[in-house]
């Protein structure tokens, strides 16, 4: 590893034909800038539930052995052979890991535009930041206003984009007010301010007095707790005072999301006027953005027949709304870095200490609050 | 009854708050009619799958008892307490039945329009055909050419319409094949009729051996069997060579939807060039329209997250793509009336044989190939 930058520990997994999964910290050459390129030294980048299924994918980390040096340990565990044929495209090739992070740019190519970077801390959601060094364009990264570390702009995109892609997403479809899952979580919290300083009524659905306690202390009107007898009167109750007829779900499998297409019938129904035998015409919808819950998805269809269930990603929804329109979305969110988009991070790991059985088995179980930041140049 | 139609039977489905189902006839004056309208002496109704919500509903009609005289006979049923809720906004409303039909114009209003059409065969969606006479507005009748029975224009509308709007649905979501679940039925055959003539790849699916039979006499290609043991890999076989990423499923409950979408998964990853983490990027949409299994639909996402699942109704449909291109449908339709657009009914029965027993058990079964036809004016 050179100091000068020239070289850095780029974080790999790959899962073998053998059935390993093998996670390792390479030494790779950083690229030398371009005209309109820049080096960055990666000071912070978040482990978040997507970066989870390429990190670790379906590898069974109860068998999780470590091998390798104290500098660049190596962590092997075996694939269950039902999930090795989602791995085919993938198999055999070492791949760098980490959506986003930031961090301080420490040469430039020549042009004025690359210039004007240097020493700047920039945020960046360009893959592979899990790696001490990143060239990359100007125009991928986005400059943070003075007096922002890389760990307040390292989680500049997927939370603060996916959250107001929610509302984004919600209004362009036809819905006044939303519902979501898990709703506790980093993403959720950041939804329930976004929500609030622009007066959508959102309904949170959490699994726990300690998750609604966390949502009431930061200013939540609806709450309702899944584990609660009342749950499905609850959750109908705040359906119809806030008008909710779309759903983001990171929670995936069981009945939730039926349950919430069922309450969102009820609603309809108790302000119908006469009878539609096909149940009511307002159309629902639930998009599953997560998979917490790994069972099948279970829908009684107790809801009529104006209702859709979908998977909802943010790189296609950006995709579809457009360079322009996504370019307002980021302006906000550096705007707002630290107040509505503000992240905390349970722990800050080295690459190596992100290699730590314990520490892997700490953010491998996505638990609400458990947040953790690598940074890759930690001392 | 009068033989001058100013009066008639007409049947009625009535849902009491005691929680029981009543399907009687009922003598209904016939409403004169106006300038722009004319009065119909129906002579063909067919039983849709569609109707029947609206006739039986959840009524357990292994309770049914017949009751009153042979010309008003009276079916009463009991209603699972579980499925009144669903019930509430037609409770204690005594509802005519019977969403199309055919028959021939007996009276008309004064103007040009309604006079030209005195004696000719129309076919009606309507609503409430299942009665000897009906007054419409020369605007909803469409007139059927010289030589066509009622019996043969009496299914104009709903399983034509609904083969066309998958067609249709499918081209303007930007699919190029598509896959059919219940294929053998009535109105699968005619979508392999449709598909054939317009050069649309379409994957059927069927339950048995003798509803392969059925499709593969009427020139089907690509038809898989859902009970047999190779069913996965003979649908993603016939979806690599059709390119099908749409669906339109008729069962809705069980494993289906999901099945079908892992095998479009499959399909997709056998021509992808690189690993996506989230699975494949090609969207793949089910869209439910029936009900034949009533368990839950179960989807274990296997697919990646661009996918959809969500009910579909030619009524919907229909306001979508708006009048005009909706008379381009039914053009279509009376054009290849006694081809593409043909119905068999496996029996004609008089308003009173509707409500026999043995007959009501017979169309209640929803089985393939069993199609029913009311002549409410049957001699």
């Amino acid at each position: 590893m050179s100091s000068d930058g020239k070289s850095g520990l780029q974080l790999r997994s790959l899962f073998k034909k053998s059935g390993e999964l093998e996670i390792s910290l390479a030494s790779v050459p950083t690229p030398e800038p371009g005209p309109d390129e820049v080096v960055v030294r990666v000071e912070g980048a978040p482990i978040n539930p997507s970066d989870l299924g390429l990190l670790i994918g379906p590898a069974d980390m109860s068998t999780a052995k470590v091998s390798g040096t104290k500098e660049t340990p190596v962590v092997t565990a075996k694939v269950p052979e039902a999930a090795m044929k989602a791995m085919a495209a993938r198999l055999d090739e070492s791949m760098p890991v980490g959506n986003e992070g930031a961090g301080v740019v420490i040469r430039t190519g020549s042009s004025d535009a690359a210039k004007a970077l240097m020493g700047k801390t920039v945020a960046v959601i360009g893959g592979a930041m899990y790696g001490q060094y990143r060239t990359l364009r100007v125009n991928e990264c986005l400059p943070l206003p003075d007096g922002t570390t890389a760990a307040e702009g390292a989680s500049c995109f997927v939370n603060p984009l996916t959250a107001l892609g929610m509302t984004e997403t919600m209004r362009r479809e036809g819905h006044k007010a939303l519902v979501h899952t898990a709703a506790a979580s980093n993403l959720g919290q950041m939804l329930n301010k976004i929500c609030i300083k622009d007066g959508i009524p959102l309904v949170n659905i959490v699994r726990s007095k300690e998750q609604a306690d966390i949502l009431h202390r930061i200013g939540a009107k609806y709450v309702v707790d899944s584990t609660a007898a009342t749950f499905m009167d609850d959750l109908t109750n705040a359906l119809v005072e806030t008008g909710a007829t779309i759903a983001f779900d990171a929670i995936g499998g069981g009945k939730l999301a039926g349950q919430i297409l069922t309450c969102m019938e009820n609603a309809a129904n108790k302000t119908a006027k006469v009878y539609s035998r096909y149940g009511s015409s307002v159309h629902k919808q639930v998009y599953i953005y997560g998979g917490l819950d790994p069972r099948p998805v279970e829908l009684n269809r107790a809801f009529g027949m104006a209702w859709g269930v979908g998977g909802w990603l943010l790189f296609p929804f950006l995709m579809k709304i457009g360079p322009a329109d996504g370019a307002k979305l980021r302006a906000r969110v550096v705007a707002e870095l630290k107040t509505t988009f503000a992240s905390h991070y349970t722990k800050v790991v080295s690459l190596q200490e992100a290699l730590q059985l314990e520490n892997i088995a700490a953010y491998g179980k996505r638990a609400t609050g458990e947040k953790f930041l690598i940074n890759p140049n930690k001392a």
